[in-house]
């Protein structure tokens, strides 16, 4: 036996799962298919020597797992910008606001905060161990999201904001969203406010060096144990070992595996012998989000100058929703934009230039024309991703999670999964991603421990 | 170049473009990874030497590419045993009635047939070669075929007889289904009643010898080009040519590649270079339906006798339909049971042995204790199938078709798309699968005539 587990992938849950089985005192190989370790969490440096996040970036309240390691490997964190007023762009014109609410008519309001509080309501009746097992289960799964807005939400203003809101979270339309799915990650990252939030919420702060620190300093705990440019082709499995095939005749023999990258990719392994058929039905049925996000440098963050946070919502597109993403330093300014779902799907078949072109448009219309006028514009679409193909996350469509939920944690003899949709908190963020590590190695060490 | 054109896959598809291929002059090379040709089109031997389908198996009106196929290949057809009264079976009581209608109570068939043609009315709007372009599209692609069913059904036996005739085509929930893609699907087949019946329907008539012979006779044209047991996991592209690679080095080059495997399949081979994103979202996005197909054998098909065709109708499990499955001497008499959806899924997870059992029990609650005395069974679980993954055919969730739709077809570059799920008519059938074989093999030709 070359080691006691081997580990497929090196983002966040990946290398967490190795340091913790290297904790227990485990042998642990951790083949990663790219020549980079952190999977979604990336840095991008700008033409300046900026470091600016180009994937998950943000740590919020609860995010205690997340925190712990960031705190365990000296990575320290600071506020996302959020001084001053927020905007609202609605048919081209700009609008002022301060806090989390937007200036919208008071029926639209009334209309937004109704919905919230009945999803919120609906969201604590779903178990995160078991969503599968809530009250009204199948009659959620059996929906839409979009099906829910268009049922219970009153005004077309506060429908369209609520997808919009949807989106920023799934990267996925609330028309191929199971209510189900919704609800359960709702109420696993503490229901909606908090997913939506930067003061108080999800998106809360940053860390020092940009995320993927994180990622870079827990490789170099793991140290020899990750093998960059590894891609495992086929994973060979028994009552005895396991053993991951990599390109290059890499060839890795270990006691148990641990598959910690996204299910539709995991489904792209070839398993000898193959998994049983719920397993492998579900992984056809746990699609990506669409995302590009983008970014925009300026010789100053000038929104500030004028009592903006630099946090726009739009109700046209591509870009719809925007943040102050500067270094700590303040300079140079940086906006950031996301392109969500549909958006995304429509502009990742233009060209750079033309993105480019509606991105800073966009920017321009909620900051003025000096946005207009980036010195440097980066991007990245996930979806084009090989080892990724889409971000932020998994959902399950309609009628998986009744169906086929439990496949998504049931180790498979001796193979185990990983990686932030597996996770009970914060599934489909960074937090969630380390705490299934934490958790599939407690699961592998004890396996390992009870039955060999 | 070895060939001119490498296909993946000899199922009906890949053979028919085979052939179409070689009649127009050109090299052609089918690569099979299991060790025999039909893909889901499946011939079993019982012990008795009686040929039974285990796979797709019927032919009817309007399906005239395949019955053009079986008349070239000098296959006949039979019809599927129809004659006398068939059974509904409700809280364990057997109902008998004739022609296609069951004995419900007058306010369930008023609310059944008031659904049905609503739908067939929605559906007829839906442009077969675009339904991301039908004017209602979001709307319809928005919601799932559950939601329309506990919103515009009145009664709970209507909706749930509905559901079951939604899981015979599908073998998948409604719950599970974009509205959307339930009518295109309904479209593409002529509207409900063509997908439902027997006479007059898809479930018409047989092929003697079993529907695998169609495949055999097909391979037997093709000839020298098939290989089997020749499984393509990677697939090499540029603006020249295109190479497969196989396992065991096997390794094939030519100027088009034809990839005529079911779209969740397609997903696992490894591109070189990656599809573009649209093309490998959708593939995350194409879930197979689940059927589990089970046939007992008797001495002789005694229902008839009893003036039954063998066709049963159950509100309960696992097996919720019945046909009668003899061969056309009539001798054994054989029984054929689906479980499909949801029932496959739970009851793929038993033993054989307790499946066995809880099929012969639902045919005995249909035909009487006789039923339950089967001298032999066979079942196939075509989730388990590692080269199927599922059947009858893949569906599209909620929000794919209007995102995604039209990259089920789209060439990229060298590589063209086949396989029923990519058919206009006959979309998931044997005859959409035949069709989708003859577009492919003009669509190549054509391109390489006009780019090479």
């Amino acid at each position: 036996m070359d080691v006691d587990v081997v580990v497929i992938g090196a983002g966040l849950a990946g290398l967490v799962t190795a340091r913790d089985l290297i904790r227990s005192g485990l042998d642990v190989a951790v083949l990663e298919a790219r020549t980079r370790v952190g999977g979604r969490v990336l840095n991008r440096v700008l033409s300046d020597g900026t470091v600016v996040e180009i994937g998950g970036q943000w740590v919020g309240p609860t995010q205690d797992r997340l925190e712990s390691l960031a705190a365990e490997l000296g990575v320290a964190t600071f506020p996302t910008f959020d001084d001053g007023e927020n905007v609202l762009v609605v048919r081209g014109r700009q609008r002022r606001y301060r806090g989390a609410i937007p200036r919208l008519p008071r029926h639209v309001l009334a209309d937004l905060g109704q919905a919230q509080l009945r999803l919120d309501r609906m969201a604590r009746h779903v178990p995160l161990e078991a969503p599968w097992s809530a009250p009204r289960a199948k009659t959620w799964d059996g929906q839409t999201v979009d099906t829910w807005i268009r049922r219970r939400m009153r005004t077309r203003q506060g429908r369209d904001m609520f997808r919009l809101g949807v989106a920023s979270v799934f990267a996925a339309e609330a028309a191929e969203l199971s209510l189900l799915d919704f609800l359960f990650t709702s109420h696993s990252g503490g229901l909606l406010d908090r997913l939506f939030n930067v003061a108080g919420g999800a998106q809360e702060r940053r860390f020092v060096g940009g995320s993927q620190v994180l990622a870079e300093a827990l490789a170099t705990r793991v140290g020899e144990s990750v093998r960059l440019g590894c891609p495992v082709r086929g994973i060979r499995h028994d009552s005895e070992s396991v053993t991951a095939h990599a390109d290059g005749g890499v060839l890795v023999r270990a006691r148990r595996g641990v598959v910690s990258i996204p299910p539709a990719l995991a489904a792209r392994v070839i398993y000898d012998p193959p998994l049983p058929a719920g397993r492998d039905q579900l992984t056809q049925r746990t699609p990506m989000g669409s995302v590009i996000k983008v970014m925009a440098a300026y010789d100053e963050p000038f929104w500030r100058a004028d009592g903006l946070t630099g946090q726009a919502t739009s109700d046209r597109g591509p870009v719809r929703l925007t943040f102050d993403n500067s270094p700590p330093s303040g300079s140079p300014g940086v906006l950031l934009g996301f392109m969500e779902g549909d958006e995304a799907r429509q502009a990742g078949r233009w060209t750079e230039g033309r993105r480019r072109q509606a991105v800073l448009e966009c920017f321009a219309r909620a900051f003025g024309p000096r946005a207009g006028a980036a010195r440097e514009y980066v991007e990245m679409d996930w979806s084009d991703e090989e080892w990724t193909r889409g971000c932020y996350g998994a959902h399950l469509p309609p009628g998986t999670w009744t169906q086929f939920g439990p496949a998504l944690r049931e180790p498979c003899g001796r193979l185990h999964w990983a990686g932030t949709e597996t996770a009970t908190v914060w599934a489909g963020y960074m937090d969630g991603a380390v705490r299934s590590g934490e958790r599939v190695a407690a699961e592998v060490a004890a396996a390992l421990r009870d039955q060999g």
